[in-house]
């Protein structure tokens, strides 16, 4: 999906997703004019009984619910090079195509940012620590109670960091 | 997705399916009374200026379309462990979740097999080369030309696998 040009929106919605088949967080925020606003946070949890499939059906049914509602003009995905084993990285794989999917099929752009990236846009520090990144997201935000869970916490991060990127920025124009 | 009985069917039809994102091998066979015979087999090629989420869009859709035409009673997935790297095995996931996922909403079941199984169900060997496998699967289904391209007579293989599986042979009950 080609990226148009999103710097002169007035209004711009991105749907951060921190992809995982057990827990997917999503946290949507919104500029409308010079402002940044968070629309909606939280986790997709599919049945944990369910074997994969059902698992990959549901988070399917809820992004594409969640999507359908919001909108939002661009997704904003985690993107990992490696995990700490194959089964994991397999893992990883299958979320990642649900959140592919959805873009697709939606017809909206997918940016990707390692997750070290999404922590500098909102700590300053690619090493911070999910609680730091919590906190400051909801100071950004201006959030009166931290984002749970941390998955939410992480995806809120990932849109943030989409709306500062140059290439969303109406500052680098 | 629970197995029901399938030993009993007179008329069973299951899809193989060697999950790829660049090439998705696909190969239906059926046991109709006592009889295997061959339904189709083939490939899916999605586009390959694409991205990712365009080349999964493509799979899904073609998959979708091939089980609406099928309708097997099974798919027989290749189980992958590991990849040669991670960024192989992150795109086994992708494409894997695809199979699941097209399975999940049709309702039917999957049963995954390493390819060494899948390969000793046909040839006797789990180390038989690809050629090799052709040939077996050509001889077991009658067919007057090797299956091509190898990713369809890895996935035919992997459904006289399933065929030949104690849970889905009628010798076995």
């Amino acid at each position: 999906m080609e990226l148009p040009d999103l710097r002169t929106r007035k209004r711009l919605v991105v749907a951060g997703i921190d992809p995982g088949t057990r827990v997917m967080g999503f946290g949507v925020v919104g500029r409308v004019g010079g402002r940044v606003i968070r629309v909606d946070h939280g986790a997709f949890r599919p049945p944990r009984d369910g074997d994969v499939g059902a698992r990959l059906f549901s988070l399917f049914t809820s992004l594409r619910a969640l999507v359908g509602h919001h909108k939002p003009d661009l997704l904003s995905l985690e993107k990992t090079f490696f995990a700490k084993n194959a089964q994991s990285t397999l893992r990883i794989g299958e979320a990642r195509a649900i959140v592919l999917l959805v873009a697709e099929e939606a017809g909206i752009p997918v940016l990707e940012y390692p997750p070290t990236v999404a922590k500098r846009a909102v700590t300053g520090s690619g090493a911070a620590d999910k609680p730091t990144v919590a906190r400051m997201v909801a100071a950004d935000l201006g959030l009166a109670e931290l984002p749970q869970p941390h998955d939410a916490a992480d995806a809120l991060a990932l849109a943030l960091c989409a709306l500062r990127d140059p290439r969303l920025d109406p500052r680098f124009r």
